[in-house]
């Protein structure tokens, strides 16, 4: 509890999230907006399936960013997708402070994100370090992945 | 156990699902393609979310009908959606036998469904019957459902 | 970036986003609820689905509306969903100045929205508009926009 | 109208809505996230499917909360889900007043939840009552809904 | 290739996949019949989330059996769904030859699940021996699940 | 219809409809899977949102390919996924002829796929050629349709 309220008192800052609701536009028009969102510094960009009015089958296009990069990723929106209003709203935000690690496998050297929660630690696997093993080595990702998780685990002892 | 087999066997017959993919449609669009199947006799037509390659948020569209309306059911995809292929398999299928019936309420008369199941039975309220009522007396269409129930129960006794 | 800061700053208001959760209420049910709240004047009324606790298949249900539509919204989902509570936020919200146009075609006349944004402008087919030719034409509703977006071209040379 | 103003007054309180997206942690884990969620006392904890960038099918964990439970579930969500960073907003919440009434079926008691909405009541069936006798029976859920509204309706008379 | 074939080949048998369109059922009548055809005997049952006419937002439940067990599962969807009719087809089925494993970690013993891919092995770690042990110590699950993995690796050598 | 009929005929073929149900799994190693699956040859791979037991948010993995490439494709998800056994149906399949053809718009050389449906056609873009110039000039990908389609109808005059 201690741990865990420091937690969220010392990161705690803020995102917009902003929303639009696209019946109008085919997915794959909506797949590249969403690759025009991230490459432009979207946080996170994503996709909700929603059904409305008329029997519309439709999409909810979500973007997490800064209050500072609100003007130009509703431009984005405004551009790359066929709606005509986005809506936003500020939500606060906790993170764990974070450091990157690397460590070595038999597929080779992989990359590692560790949280720090106070007296724990959080570990998660770097998608791409370890995806280009999984590539190198014809090998499903999960086995990269558990072999960074071991190679971690064991050089903490 | 009996009943049920029974059910299964006498009233089996067969449909065909047609599945088409669509990624490169707006929602509105296969609005107006369900009305369409369902106005040429459809037994059922819906959308599924998927998620497909290159981050394209898409739908499958999916038709229920008999062979007998199958090249029909196809030729009306290959018009009203964007897909240049569709697929199908035949499926075997149990529905109870029906019959209808009127009640009524303190809100005007309801068709219900009734299916047979042996000893027991099966009872569904009709919904455009019912959401005429709940529209003419501005009350949901839940209590229009209850209501109907309701009587059928004290008509049984 | 200038004409599109200006996009956000002219045209921003506020809208309230609703939510109430259902896991207990048929989808024709929640179906009648969406029409009650489009004719109440709801912006958008839309179903997510949702995965509850005790395996529960659900839907939740969100009206976009104004704060001075709150209250009504809010009675209308009291009595047409099975809720008991429901939940708001507002949210800002951008949206393109527009001007409507009508361009004649092949199939007839039909309904263009056109948003403005500043050196450029965005063009969108009414729906009802091209629909209704479709539907008079015996084709599909793509052929009908694609028909008025090609008049809009010419005419603008 | 009236009526349903004073019910948005005179309930409405705050909840807030913590989102977390999730791409990196199987399935089960988050089902039994959700236990622990629930169990910690929020009001509702649930999945939103969404899809993320590189092809992710994703979900969205959602916890509904009070500003006094948010640390404990913050620090929930940070121990059972890979999430490195959580977002939250408050909203403004309507809820019916609510009491709890026993009838008796022909399967055994059920208990019942009123909503009161002036002079209007709204009415839903407790699951777990309702589960346990459907589980006794060997009878559906829906018989045993039914049975405990068609008593509480006789009741009233 | 030639392992995999022989995957194939020697493990290949049938499974019925039934599916159920569902519109007029409550979530919290959909979650209790799963947990009755899972309670019978079934492979596996799930909802997808799913889009019908009149704006419905509807649940298509499946369920996945074997050809001998079909009878009884249409009673049951019979029974504990609102459903009727349903349709099925026979699939082959492809599964891994599995074996079952115990090993210990510093929570407690845990069960792995062991599929032979000829050279190659894949594990798995069982939910409810991982649950347990999570519950106990009050941790995550993916903390058990990653302990008893590391000591499957260990014990490899 | 007549020509419909012969759409259908002419061109049905079969093809292996695959399904997976994974709920043990990151959401980020499935979309690793899918870039394998597609660049195996996979005419389709996709992922649909499911509820299981134990209130387990998962995903169903569904391949579209041949009946010759059903054991690579099988081999590749027991590889990729977590999945300990997969299923598999023969569906009919209909696609339209087709032929290809380059257009020039004032953005650059775009690629068309125009379908034979008897006396009419159906013409899409290709998305590639499309996102291309879309990235090149900086505009929506919506904007490169809409050229090519314009071009293509003024050069059939
Ligand atoms: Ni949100
Ligand atoms: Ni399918
Ligand atoms: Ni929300
Ligand atoms: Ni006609
Ligand atoms: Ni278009
Ligand atoms: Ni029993
Ligand atoms: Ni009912
Ligand atoms: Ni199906
Ligand atoms: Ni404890
Ligand atoms: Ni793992
Ligand atoms: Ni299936
Ligand atoms: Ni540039």
């Amino acid at each position: 509890p201690l741990a865990s309220q420091k937690e969220v008192h010392s990161t705690s800052d803020e995102v917009v999230e902003i929303h639009a609701n696209v019946d109008d536009q085919p997915g794959e028009g909506l797949g590249y907006a969403m690759e025009q969102l991230m490459a432009a510094g979207a946080y996170d960009a994503y996709f909700t399936p929603i059904f409305m009015k008329k029997n519309r089958p439709a999409y909810q296009v979500t973007v997490i960013t800064t209050s500072g990069q609100l003007t130009a990723m509703v431009d984005l929106l405004m551009t790359h997708t066929t709606t005509f209003g986005v809506r936003w709203v500020t939500m606060k935000r906790a993170t764990l402070p974070r450091t990157f690690k690397t460590v070595t496998t038999q597929y080779g050297d992989v990359t590692l994100k560790i949280g720090n929660r106070g007296t724990q630690s959080k570990v998660t696997v770097e998608y791409d370090s370890a995806a280009a093993l999984a590539d190198r080595h014809h090998i499903s990702l999960d086995q990269v992945r558990h072999a960074a998780l071991l190679a971690y685990e064991n050089e903490l002892g």
